[in-house]
Order: structure tokens, then C-alpha cells, then sequence
């Protein structure tokens, strides 16, 4: 799935010409179909009446003397899904979309959002919300200025907002005569009051070793000794990432949707381990777990998770160096560390680390992506007898991919919001159906399944692109082009060292030569039984460079609004290449993709495809037969198993033969005299 | 020529990883020659012996209280190219290279520099100094930590420090409890005293407009314009780059090597002009026309250079905002603007509407390519008649070739030092012959030829790579990778708002496949009788979106240390591209290849080149045939067309068949059936 990260939200605000540049698929006019100049306003019906919310609030704002009041729509650990509790842009907003940002003056409500979600959210905003399409701080600090007179506050929930966001608050009202005011006590969930959801009081569990790479004493071993050497001399790290805990004492838990966390924070010293969650909701296996080394250094206090910020606070007064990521750690806790005790880098060690994965961890991954490639393969099957009678539309095809994968050994739901799309509705690049609104499924439309699964080997995310019928030639054609999109950026071999950055254009290329594009990032990182978009990996400014090792999705994709959408994700492993010269100093790398699945093959124009780039398909459908072709066999599913090889057929280079000549007839004649070329 | 730019330069330093990741082309032993641990020291006879210039330059560090003391290789403008009396690191280290920083404590003295000079650094450096190689603020930060006790002084000029590398060293230094000192006086220059070449006194004249793009009054009202219509309510522009003036009144000097510029500074307001110059030196044509629109808006003061610091600083008294340019503009002129007075963007109005070239300029580029065009063919006729006597040798080249450009119309002169360097010299990518080294060309070497002129019209550069006799296997698919590069990079389509830095990696795929890297930049913007290496173009982070109407240089290169270096460099000119589809709201770019001289036959595999990479080519050639062929015989150089026309001839697509079916055998066969395709 695209990634659509807040911390990447937070950096799209901090650099300008998002989505107004090459990434906006459509123009303002076009995406807002509501009509609020007429009375009463023209709206969908999928439009929350905020009129009540925004009164209650402004009444909260004024007593709180401020004329401004921001709302973004993170949590305060910066997580992707957010739990219900913590939804309040929605809440206030009516738009459900992951990322935004609402500001509301006495008089006016604003909402920025980037070009994936201007249709949805003009589709559940109301007539109170303007929508707002330059994505840049400096926009809505524009608009601050615009509407908040000098001499009055700004008002924001300092636990909501990243240090990156804050300063650059802090920069466009700088010299204005308006003042940020942080304010601990979130207006919105006082207005939103007894109608919040609570706290979560859901177990938090184990992993058992079978899963884990390594024991959460390594881990913890292995961070105190990347503190020892960092020359900056750190004597604590600060971890605000949910996944960050999860994975460094090998826990998980429910609080969040699709990714298998829990609330908490760690401060882990060289001498100590405080967890900051609650305690009461560890299984007594947990516990055990974590006291199983005390007293000493391995010991971890649990320690009540309100508490994080005192104790930060009062751990920082003393002589001590405090390591924090500052591209996820609030400005809530930030604030209270000294700047002197502070070293920052974008990522905390277990962060980077994590990013990593040991063997262990590769292989459990490997091993997940064969079960889910036999989950994704049972559906397009199903697909493939189901639609043309007319008994598929959007919302059944997702419960019943989300089915099939549930049904597969070790597997805990899905990784995300299941994206099943047909038609138009797949041009928006984040559309989930719902069981009120559901396009049925037909073979004379595209259709776009992105969905993956939580398994205790692994997370994992596909996305495939089909058509039933008769694709016209342009879908044909943008379809091929995304295929050598993703083959172009797989195949790639690069020296250690490359950022994602300087190569994702390469995923685009084929695009660009016919004058198209998408408008989302190429890639992320993926964790094993974390989440789904995982920090710091992918193809972004604000990743660190590809190291052997990591795990990303490769998506490129093509929107045609009102019309067809088309993306093809497969999540890879960077692996060392061998290179036919290199001095051998720092190995080459490419990518491995260990997403199992064949491409829809009625949608593939060979004639687009270059030699090599046939080649690298008919390897990888090899691969795809060796690896899943057994398991298939194993579970006796025969009719999935001749499905596979019919998919995996090779692809002739024929076509190639008839570019590079310019003329079909030769083709032809060459295939007539090598007849063996033609399987 | 790759670019060496001092911004650039400071721009690495701030990045971590420079000159340590995959752009090292050697370890660290191997390219330090020197044994300073022997006594005597073992020195290359070039170095030059510092003992006496340093001592006297710790006394004086000494008597201002400092312990360290950076020294730049920049001037206050921040030029590329620096004139003999602002070449202060060289005068204390030795190091004629153009890009460094210098270190010297009471007791040691280090150079920093990136792997293009690690070997020239050591040949050129005494045992006083140390070689750094980790070319990133940091190090410098920790390498002083490490040699300046607490409480001492960091000294340095800030007029030769642009405002980021200030603000780096300020960051490195913060809270260690060493302070940085600014200090007007340059010690440099006092302990240089008399024997520092004296300020220039050469004519400053108008260039005649027939040159010139638009009158400096259009560009004036342009700039002025740009700033009534920026939000930020700039009421003046200060333009501290000397290209910055030069462009904006159509004047010229001959201040620095190779750049037509003067020293001067221009504080551009929306009531008045102020040139800060040596107005003695202005022609009196040229003072004519700044005196053209006195008294007015458009009345150009002269004020003397040396006053610009203080009136800025009296200027910023005022209820004003100065816009300048962060990424050129110094400390000295930066400190004395209060901050909410400035209005900062990374460059100057003045160079991003420079950076788009009107149609005028865009025409005088482009017959400009094609006169040099001429001169280098010239040059590679008379390399091919006279190299296998062994009558030449890298300086006379570079002399032959200089001379050539020198009789074209309109030329000027070199636009930087002419590179000329056979055999293993050319594995050192700015390697320049002297009279004293230089060495014989020879068949059974490759021979690198990097030059270019300034014409009136405008700014050439151009690199070829050629070899005379038989290349090994190697050195051919080197050379082809590299070719591939240039070709893959020159024909790619973009969309609008694509930076640089996004696409760069197409011209370094081929190269990587193989498991081969350079360690330089990809390419530069150019003048219009101006800068050889232009801002902000180009393919680095700090480059602005590829624009239409911008001209950039491509050059790919490998380099084999102590054995061949190979680099192809044209300079192309970013246009409109006809797509398949597209919007059509924003264009696609593509480029078109404005240098019009044909690469080496001897030197390509065509067996490596893809089909469309092949027509390309063809196409490339097809236009120096139409373009290059007539003035060629028009000025009767006769042989010189059947050299044209010999090194243009097509290319087949023949051995594109062969890879796409494996076998040689079939390309015979096809090529009986088809031979019109065989040209």
C-alpha cells in the first residue's frame, strides 16, 4: 500500500511544492464536488454535520485565550492508524483520510490534505471546512496569518506534534505578533468528552521465540553497545515509537488498528529499563519475562505510562545524555530535556536496527510471503470464477481475501484496511469499500486488490492489478508501463551507500516516456509482525540509504481519475549483487522480491517489454514456481497449483525481436527458423 | 568539467558520507605518497615546503587569541574559480586544488579535501600537513574537540564563509566550550603582506548587444517585479555573486580565471540601484549606460566596493526586508542584516531567472556549440594525424586546443583550465598538464580532452574520451557503460518540477550494473558568457527543479586509478517533450544535447547498447551531421567534413538482434534478409 506515514505527512509540510507539483492528479475544480456557494449547499450524503463539534470547541479556545487551534492527525507516538481515541481530525472533521491537518480560528475551519485525498475529503466535509490543496507550512501558515489577528495565540497539544512540525510552526509565525501556545489538555477530546472511546485493556503477550530474531536481552545488549560507541556518549535512549518497544523486548498488543502494538515508551539506560505502559494488562508470561533478570541491568521497571513525561523530565535534570529520533519524538517530550542533554539523530538506534533484519528475521519474512502468496493466489482464483457470474463486489472480494489469509497458519488479520477497487474507485489511491457503498466487481473493469496480513513470521502487503475481460489498449499500455516500473527499480543493481531517493525515479521512467505518473511514494519498509509501513526504509528524502538486509515495497502505479486505477506492489530484500566488475570494497546491492504472485497476464503488452526486462519477468515467475508451486502441492490445492503454472508460463521475447526490426513480419520469420525461442 | 563548485564544497560538508561511501575511488593508502614517518620525511619533489608561512601564522593567531584557525579555499563571493590574491589556502598549504578547508592549531595543520584531490593533496603537501578524507563538518567538528583545549578560540574571515558553513561550525562547536571567532583581518593575508598579488585594475566593459538577452533595464524591472510579487515583501535584493551582477547590467571584467566577472556587490532596491565596484575601472561606454536613467528608479549609484558592509549595515536600519540568496551570500554581509529583516531563499531572484534562458540567450548558446563544436573536431583531426608520430603531449594538447577555440569568433578564452590527460593522469578527474609534467600521447593509451570557451555567445565545456589503437576489452565497455549513461540520462522524459538529483542515477545505471561507480557529479549549469559551471543547475540535492530553458551539462565518467580515466561530458538544454499521452496542464521535459561533436567508434561496443539507445545515438549524429556539416564547409575545412562524416555514420541495431536471440549466427542471417538495415 502506499505509504502514507505521518512522519512522511510531517516532512510533505516542511518541503514545498507538495501536491501542487507533478503529484496533483487532478485540478482544485475538479475534486471538490461540493457546491457551499448555494442555499442550503449542495453536499454528498457522506458528509458529518460539525457544526455542534466546532461551537463546542471554539467555546473551549476562547476560554483557553486562543484564536487558533491545530489539529493534526497523529497521536502522540507519530503511529500511522491511529486507535479511535486518538482519531480527533476525524472526529472534528467528518474526513477519515490518514493524513491532514485542521486548523479552526472563532471563524473559520481549514483542513490541508495532500492530492490522494481531496476527492474523499470533499466527500465527507461538510460546508465548515474549506479544503485546502497546497500541502506546504508555509501555506497554512499563510493562511495563520491571514486569519489570526497579530498580538493573539496559536493554540496546539504539544504531544501531537513532531519537533520538525513544531519548529517549523514556530518559524512561519516567528516575528508576527501571533504566539504558538502549547497546551496539554487537548481541546478536542474535552468538547469530544464522555463520547471518546477509553483506554484500551487488551492483553500484552509474547512473541514466542519461534518468531523473534533475536531475545530482548540481545536487543537490549546490542543498543547499550551502539550507545557505548556513539562518539556523542548518550546514557539513555528515548523510545516514543510504538514499534520501537514492541520489537526491542519482543511484546505486541491490540491498541492500534493492523499494527500489533500497545501503548508505551521506554527509557532504557545504561544502568536501567523503565517501560512506561500499563502493567496491569501484561500477560504473566510477559512479566515474568521482564523481571527475569532482576536485580541488575536487564531488569525492567514498569513504570505507570502517564508517567513518561515526569520521569523524562526528572531523569534529564542529572548529568546525562539523552539519544531521541527526532523524525517521531514529540515535542511533548522533547520539551522537557535540556537541549544541552539531547542527541538527536532522525532515528534512534533501535530504530535503524530494527530496519535491519538478522537472518532469522529475513527468513521468517520469506517464509510468510509463500503462505501469503498462496492466500492472494487462492482469491484471484475465486476472482477469476466468481466475478463474471456477477457475485463479487468490492466489499465481498475484501472479506473474502481478508478470509483466506485468516485461514493461513499464524496469521493475526490483516496488516491494513483491505484496498479492494474497482474501476474508478481504484484512481483513488487509498479506497477501501464499505458495506453501504460497494461497486460490484465486472470483467469489463480494472480491478485493484491491496491487502496484506499480520502474521507472527511477518508483515506483509501486495497489491495486484487484473482485468477479466478485454483491457483497452491505453489500460494495457499504462498497465505494462507500470510493470516495467516495478521491474526496472527490482533489477537494479546500485553501490552500498545509495539512498532510495536517487532510484525511485527508475520505478517512474517507463511513465514518464509516455507522459504519465503517479502520484504517491515508490516504497517503505516492512517489519516482521509490526507494521506494515515501517521506518526509516523506503524510497523517500527522509530514509536512510538501501542496506542489505532491509525489506521494501516497490509500487508503482497509474491513476486515471473518474476512470481506472492500476498499482503493482511487491515487497523485496536488499541483497548483494554480484557484479561482473567492482572492486568488491563495499558490495553492490539489488533486490530480491519475495512477494510470490504472477502478474495478470492479460494485462502485460510484451511489446513494450525489453529483452532483459522479459528476462528478469520469466526469472522471477521461476522463482514464484519453485517457492510456491511445493506448498501448493503440499495442501493439495490442484486447482491452484494449474492456475500458478498457467500464470507463470514464460513470456517469449519474440516481441522484442519485432521492435528492435521494426517490423512484425520478421518476427515472424525468425520465429519460424527458431521455433524453440517461442515457448 | 565536473563540477568543483565552492557551494557545492560547502554543501558536502554538511552532509555526512562525502568522500567516505561509493563515491571513494581509493583506499586511503594508496593515494597518500608521502612517508612522514621516515627522517628525512619521504616527499614528492612538488610539494611545497610551509614551515615559514605557518609559524608566522601561529604568531599571529597568537596575538589575536586564537588556537585554530580555518582557512577556505573560497573568496567572499563564493566563486568557483578565485583569483591568485584570494588563493590563501593554497599560499599556506600548498594545495592548488579547488576545493578544501585547512585547520592549523598552535601545534598541527590538516587539509580536508574529497577523493577527486586525495592524490594531488599529496603530492602537493608538506609533512606540516595532514590529509583528511572524511569530508563532512563533523569530522572537522570532532578533529577540532579533539586538538583545541576548552575555553580556547576557533578563529576564521567571515567574509569567506558562506552562511551555512557558519552556522555548521557554529552547531560542531556549540556547548564544547570553544567559541568561534570572527575576525575581520585575514591572518592570511598578513603574514601573505606585500607578497600578495594587489587588486585587479583591468577594464569592467559592456557586453555588446548583440550578446546580451534583454537590456539591464528589463532585468532590473524583471527582478523588481519579483519581488512586488513575492508574499514576503522583500524591499530590497543584495547580490553578493559576481555572475549576479555581471548578468544583471550586462557587464563583464576579467577579474577571475576564466569567469568574465568583476568584483563587486549590487543592493537592488525598489527605489534605487547601488553597484559596488571600483567605479575607475568602468569603461566609460559602460558607465554611460548605468547613467543612461539618472536621475530615476533606474539610475545605477556607484558606490566603492569596499563599502558594502557598512551601507548594507545602515540599510538594514531601516524599515526594510533584504532578500538574499543563502547559499552564496557570507556571514560578513549576512551578520550585519538583523534577522527579521532578512528574507532568505536559496538563491537570489537574480539567479533562478538567470538559470532559464530567454530565446535569445538559448539561440547564442546553441551557435555557440556549434562554433565550438568546430574547434573540437579540429582539435580531435589534427590528435588523429599527429599522435601516432608521437609529437604530442597533454600540454601541447591542451595548448592545440585552446589555440583552436581562440581563433573561433568571439572567443574569449578557456572557461576553465583546459584537462588534458592521457593514460593514468586521466584517473584524476581535474587533472590539468603542466610544462614541467606532462605526458606523452600515445596509441596505446586513452587520452581525455575536457574543455570548453567563452564566446560572447556564450559558455562551452565539453568532454571526449578517444582512443587511437587498440583498447582493451575493458577500457571499451567502460567507455560504452559510460556512453550509455549519457545517452540514458539525455533522453529521458520527465515531468515538470523534477529535480536534478531525482534522475541523476539513469546516467550511472549502466556503470552500476557492472559494479562501476565515479565519484563526481553528473553535471552543472553554464552561461551565457559567464560561469563555466552555473547555479543552481544541476543534478545535486541544492539544484532547483529541472526547468525549461535551462542549460546543464551531462557527464558521466569511470576512472581506473593509476591506470585510465574516461569521461563523456556534453551540455544539453532542458526542452519540451512530445509525450504519448499526458495532462498537458504541465509539459514533459526532455533534453536536447546542444554539444555537437561525435563520441569515439573506436571506444563503443555497440553489443552493450539497447535498440533505443542505438537510435538515439543516430538521431544524435543525424543533427551534428545537419548543424556541424555545413559550417564546416562553409569555412572549406575539408578534411575536417570527412572526418564529420566518417565518425557519424549510423549505427546498426544489428547487434541488438544478436542479444535478444543469443546468437550471433541470426544477425547474419537477418542482415542478409534485411540488409538496408546494415548502413
Amino acid at each position: 500500500m502506499p505509504s502514507s506515514l505521518r512522519a512522511s505527512w510531517a516532512w510533505m509540510l516542511l518541503i514545498p511544492g507538495w501536491a501542487v507539483g507533478w503529484a496533483a492528479p487532478s485540478s482544485s475544480a475538479r475534486s471538490d464536488i461540493r457546491n457551499c456557494t448555494t442555499t442550503p449547499p449542495f453536499l454528498p450524503p457522506t458528509v458529518t454535520d460539525t457544526s455542534g463539534r466546532l461551537s463546542a470547541l471554539r467555546q473551549r479556545m476562547q476560554s483557553y485565550n486562543v484564536s487558533a487551534y491545530i489539529v493534526p492527525a497523529t497521536d502522540a507516538h507519530m503511529n500511522e492508524y491511529i486507535a479511535e481515541r486518538d482519531a480527533r481530525l476525524a472526529w472534528i472533521t467528518g474526513f477519515t483520510g490518514s493524513a491532514g491537518t485542521g486548523v479552526v480560528t472563532l471563524h473559520k475551519a481549514a483542513l490541508w490534505t495532500d492530492s490522494r485525498y481531496w476527492t474523499q475529503a470533499a466527500r465527507q466535509m461538510d460546508c465548515n471546512w474549506e479544503l485546502q490543496k497546497i500541502v506546504w507550512m508555509d501555506a497554512i501558515g499563510e493562511w495563520l496569518l491571514q486569519e489570526v489577528p497579530a498580538g493573539e495565540n496559536v493554540g496546539l497539544d504539544p504531544f501531537l506534534f513532531s519537533i520538525a512540525l513544531w519548529q517549523g510552526y514556530t518559524r512561519v509565525l516567528k516575528d508576527s505578533g501571533r504566539t504558538l501556545v502549547p497546551i496539554e489538555d487537548n481541546l478536542v477530546d474535552l468538547v469530544w468528552g464522555s463520547q471518546r472511546p477509553p483506554p484500551p485493556t487488551s492483553p500484552i503477550y509474547l512473541l514466542p521465540e519461534t518468531f523473534t530474531g533475536s531475545t530482548w536481552q540481545e536487543k537490549v545488549s546490542g543498543i547499550r553497545s551502539q550507545m557505548e560507541q556513539f562518539s556523542r556518549s548518550p546514557m539513555a535512549v528515548l523510545l516514543s515509537g510504538l514499534e520501537e518497544t514492541a520489537w526491542l523486548f519482543n511484546l505486541r498488543g491490540s491498541d492500534i488498528p493492523y499494527n500489533p502494538v500497545f501503548y508505551s515508551y521506554t527509557l532504557l539506560t545504561t544502568a536501567n529499563i523503565s517501560l512506561f505502559v500499563d502493567g496491569s494488562r501484561l500477560t504473566a508470561e510477559a512479566q515474568q519475562a521482564l523481571r527475569a533478570e532482576c536485580p541488575g541491568p536487564l531488569c525492567v521497571q514498569v513504570e505507570e505510562y502517564g508517567q513518561v513525561r515526569a520521569r523524562v523530565q526528572a531523569y534529564a535534570q542529572g548529568d546525562v545524555r539523552v539519544w531521541i529520533g527526532t523524525e517521531y519524538t514529540t515535542y511533548g517530550l522533547y520539551g522537557v530535556i535540556p537541549k544541552d542533554k539531547l542527541v538527536e539523530s532522525s532515528y534512534s538506534p533501535v530504530m535503524t536496527t530494527k530496519a535491519v533484519k538478522n537472518a532469522k528475521e529475513q527468513e521468517l519474512l520469506k517464509v510468510t510471503h509463500v503462505q501469503d502468496a498462496v492466500a492472494v493466489i487462492q482469491y484471484l482464483l475465486w476472482l477469476e470464477k466468481n466475478v463474471p457470474t456477477g457475485a463479487v463486489d468490492e466489499f465481498s472480494g475484501a472479506r473474502q481475501v481478508d478470509n483466506l489469509r485468516k485461514a493461513q497458519e499464524h496469521c493475526r488479520g490483516p496488516s491494513f484496511e483491505t484496498i479492494s477497487a474497482s474501476g474508478l474507485n481504484a484512481a483513488l489511491a487509498h479506497y477501501s469499500p464499505s458495506n453501504v457503498s460497494s461497486r460490484k466487481l465486472s470483467v469489463d473493469e480494472l480491478y485493484l486488490s491491496d491487502s496484506g496480513g499480520q502474521y507472527l513470521g511477518g508483515t506483509t502487503d501486495i497489491t495486484r492489478t487484473v482485468h477479466w475481460g478485454t483491457p483497452t489498449p491505453f489500460q494495457k499500455e499504462a498497465y505494462t508501463r507500470v510493470l516495467m516500473g516495478n521491474i526496472d527499480l527490482a533489477r537494479l543493481v546500485f553501490p552500498s551507500g545509495t539512498s532510495g531517493r536517487m532510484v525511485e525515479a527508475f520505478a517512474r521512467r517507463a511513465l514518464w516516456e509516455a507522459g504519465l505518473n503517479y502520484g504517491h511514494g515508490t516504497g517503505h519498509g516492512i517489519g516482521n509482525f509490526l507494521s506494515v509501513h515501517e521506518w526509516p526504509v523506503g524510497f523517500q528524502s527522509n530514509n536512510v540509504p538501501l542496506t542489505k538486509g532491509m525489506f521494501t515495497s516497490i509500487e508503482p502505479g497509474y491513476y486515471q481519475e473518474g476512470d481506472f486505477g492500476i498499482r503493482i506492489e511487491d515487497v523485496a530484500l536488499v541483497v548483494e549483487a554480484q557484479t561482473k566488475h567492482g572492486t568488491g570494497v563495499e558490495p553492490y546491492l539489488t533486490f530480491e522480491v519475495v512477494s510470490l504472485v504472477p502478474y495478470d497476464r492479460n494485462l502485460i503488452d510484451t511489446s513494450f517489454l525489453s529483452e532483459a526486462q522479459i528476462r528478469y519477468l520469466n526469472a522471477y515467475y521461476e522463482a514464484i514456481r519453485r517457492r510456491v508451486g511445493p506448498e501448493l502441492q503440499r495442501r493439495q490445492l490442484e486447482e491452484e497449483f494449474a492456475w500458478l503454472q498457467r500464470n507463470t508460463e514464460p513470456f517469449s521475447g519474440g516481441s522484442l525481436v519485432a521492435a528492435s526490426l521494426g517490423t512484425l513480419a520478421v518476427t515472424t520469420l525468425v520465429s519460424t527458423l527458431l521455433p524453440d525461442r517461442q515457448a
